[in-house]
């Protein structure tokens, strides 16, 4: 009769270039425990989930033994939802050059169905599942970090496109002539722009261009990061400020495009670009209603992510789980 | 017994603004009949409404009557899908300072469901049921005629975003900096350059700029049309062939941002513009597949409807009755 109840939780793994972390999640967003390897300490992707499933069954034991999970769900780089694999993965040295049926081996493991994305979706689960888009069946989710990442959430479906890979919005061309390069080997990317990296190299361009005076003038320019932006932003430097209004306006106008895609209920930003609250948020919002065709106008909604930093990724890795 | 079996006909209606044809389709998307009547002869939306009927139910009659009709689909301009109403349409007398609910007065005189959506979401459809897109469950149609108008299919279902009026293409920005204005009261959209207007408006700037030999001198600038310079251009002229290139230059980059968002299987064209064949097909092809990002690239087929021209709009219109 036991199995007959459904079943309290799901494993998310968030599976990053440096830490591995596992969770126990609940149906309310609850973590539950944690447990984590290094990603990289492994010659090969065999020995990767052996360690994994060894560093995951204690955790699974405590809240109950395998027979009280549901699912797993990865959250993962180059993902591929519809194979389950990770396809060429530069930043893992397992997976770099060749393609991983990682939610498979997992399954084999553990006995239970595993599913894997990519981490910008996963985040847009997370959201629908325990976070700021309860509840929506349309919207959009930007994440702002090293780079640009999105998913997309259309008629409550997450958009994974003909071959999964769908939802890679930080290469729209924002800039359509000398505009700078991107680590996709294109140019003009807004993740060129809007990401962390972005932001900084903003800044250094300001900061060359001009003699103004400004807090980050005493800071190393090569070493200037998004956050050296931001604290000198909030100390009312106001060349920092300038900076975070060509992001935000540059985001805006992108999400002004978005909107003659798919008209979203609410776009929503998760990443460390937000900490910088409405020196960015505020200029995105403005330029987007400024700038988007007059049905759209005032209708969408600019929300930072919900979910807790330290086990967004988890979480949002896990929300996988809840569909399989 | 009679009832219970599937019903072998819908109704199709495609409203434009000077006809509106009505038709009765089978599911092979054969039309087995069709009659009109002049969209704008009448005082108000309820004689308009039937005054259609009158025109509708011979038709109805000759198929085995309104027993064989399985539902009803409209195309028609500024129409809303969610709610069923045509709303502020600027090209329709007895609607274009009103919200007019459409559907449900056709439903109400024919006992039927009736469904309406805006042309271009209607011809995706009919290319979904009847057309290039069968089978497929991710595609993005583009409409290329007086204007750009665009339906997207995502996991085999119209997007239609939060408020019934996604996919609107034609108004993403292309140009950022001195864009030409568009129609719908901005500046740089991809209608302004990528529609029949906006090739004749390629035109004239090309003539203007230059002293270079054309057929098109020979015409009033200001009376060139699209159907002008891809005649022009099927002789050789040199200039005509750069204004479809740069076209097909331009709808490629588009279609490069639009993979990022939703990676389709295919982007199907329509409208007068396909006419002038690979003079604009081989361009758009060519420069997505150029400017694309790396993991799209060689993916997505390029393809012009295999609708007929006549019929295609009262075809897409039908192709809604299937689903209500």
């Amino acid at each position: 009769m036991e199995e007959q109840q459904p079943k309290p939780f799901v494993v998310g793994l968030d599976l990053g270039g440096t830490n591995s972390v596992f969770g126990i999640v609940n149906q309310r967003g609850e973590i539950l425990a944690t447990s984590s390897i290094k990603t990289q300490a492994y010659k090969n992707v065999d020995d990767f989930v052996k360690a994994g499933v060894e560093c995951l069954l204690p955790i699974i034991e405590e809240a109950g033994g395998i027979k009280q999970i549901k699912a797993m769900g990865i959250g993962a780089p180059n993902a591929n939802y519809y194979k389950g694999t990770v396809e060429y993965a530069p930043n893992l040295s397992w997976a770099h050059e060749t393609v991983v049926p990682l939610a498979q081996m997992f399954s084999d493991k553990l006995g239970i169905p595993v599913g894997i994305t990519n981490d910008a979706n996963a985040a847009a689960i997370g959201e629908m599942q325990y976070g700021a888009a309860r509840g929506m069946k349309n919207f959009v989710m930007l994440t702002l970090g090293t780079g640009v990442g999105s998913g997309i959430v259309i008629n409550g479906q997450l958009v994974y496109g003909c071959d999964g890979f769908a939802g890679e919005l930080g290469h729209v061309t924002m800039v359509r002539e000398n505009g700078r390069t991107c680590g996709c080997g294109r140019t003009g990317c807004l993740e060129a722009y809007c990401s962390a990296t972005g932001v900084a190299r903003t800044a250094r361009e300001y900061l060359t261009v001009s003699t103004e005076d400004s807090l980050l003038r005493k800071l190393d320019p090569e070493k200037i990061t998004s956050l050296d932006v931001s604290i000198a932003a909030s100390k009312g430097d106001a060349l920092a400020k300038r900076v975070y209004e060509f992001t935000g306006k540059m985001l805006g106008d992108a999400c002004a495009d978005f909107a003659a895609f798919c008209s979203p209920e609410a776009f929503i930003f998760f990443g460390g670009l937000t900490k910088a609250g409405d020196l960015i948020m505020k200029p995105i919002e403005e330029e987007y209603n400024k700038h988007v065709l007059n049905i759209f106008r005032g209708k969408a909604k600019f929300l930072v992510s919900t979910l807790d930093d330290a086990g967004a990724a988890v979480l949002g890795a896990s929300a996988i789980g809840w569909d399989l």
